[in-house]
């Protein structure tokens, strides 16, 4: 019985650990790194290092930072009246490109006491020592999922409770731009349908 | 503007060149790699890179073999009778597990004019330098494909021209075992129609 060679199946097993990819696509990428030319090897190779080695999060916000340097997210010209609270790092890449120019906390997750996560688990009393006076707006944009309303519902209810003069809103939910009925979802009709606004 | 670290843009640009991976998947899974644990991606860094250092080929049959070792594909408890022509390294492996107990050789490709690969780009001269008096059968299993085809046809006319005592054959084309008719392309079904065989 002919077998592959033991380094070929052990970059297979490692692709196959990447989410999406099954046991013939792994074996179909390991496979094109035989036939690659070597320096793409060598840089995907020190890429895969570094994403541990240079990358951090900042105490402050919790996005990505890169070997020590400043947050980008909370740079000085960003309008820090509001702060925008989502549940991962990639959602602030989203939200940035629609426009939004304020400040950015991620909660690293949200509420799940199925998978015992509880608020002590989420970056949520980094958010709450944030707020200060110049704080007039939090924008709570976490998924749309049960897990994700119900960790807005707490955060607003927390942050009610001690600040009565901070606005604390949610993103609209609706038809999303471009949508054609029948691709839409009954959830999601039926909110823009509650949520309908007087013209 | 907020924008990925340099880090993190660098190993999507690594996942984007993999074959089948667009802009979206490879930035899910270099998120991927931020997330999951470091000896995993340990591993995985040093997995790429032993795929260029360990692995090198057959001098004889262009199969895989890893540091210097034997080659699995040349052992002598083999038929070597008979050696089985494919296109590509991992095509061995498939022909393998169908029972086939033979001797192979790799190609590593076919011809393809408008590639401009000919002859002297394949291991071609090295399959006739096997050639001895012990070889019965020579039987090619390249693509279906309209080169495969062709780099058959020409590899059988060079063989008969110089050996009249091998016999040459191919796979079998047909209809596949539990193929249904409605999912059987024409060509298939055209080629099993041609090639029907007396019962």
């Amino acid at each position: 019985m002919i077998s592959l060679p033991n380094t070929l199946l052990k970059l297979v097993e490692s692709f196959k650990r990447l989410p999406g990819v099954g046991a013939k696509t792994a074996e179909r990428l390991a496979y094109h790194m035989i036939e690659s030319d070597e320096l793409y090897n060598l840089e995907f190779s020190q890429n895969i290092l570094r994403i541990k080695e240079c990358l951090s999060v900042c105490d402050v916000c919790f996005f990505y930072i890169e070997n020590e340097s400043a947050c980008t997210c909370c740079s000085d010209d960003r309008d820090n009246t509001k702060i925008c609270v989502v549940q991962r790092a990639k959602d602030v890449i989203s939200i940035d490109k629609a426009g939004y120019n304020g400040l950015y906390h991620v909660l690293g997750g949200v509420l799940s006491p199925l998978d015992q996560i509880g608020p002590e688990d989420l970056n949520i009393s980094s958010l709450f020592s944030r707020i200060s006076s110049e704080i007039q707006e939090i924008i709570l944009a976490t998924d749309t999922s049960l897990e994700g309303d119900a960790t807005s519902i707490y955060l607003a209810s927390q942050i009610e409770k001690d600040y009565d003069n901070i606005k604390i809103s949610k993103l609209a939910r609706g038809i999303p731009v471009g949508g054609q009925f029948e691709y839409i979802d009954e959830m999601t009709l039926m909110r823009a349908f509650d949520e309908r606004k007087e013209v």
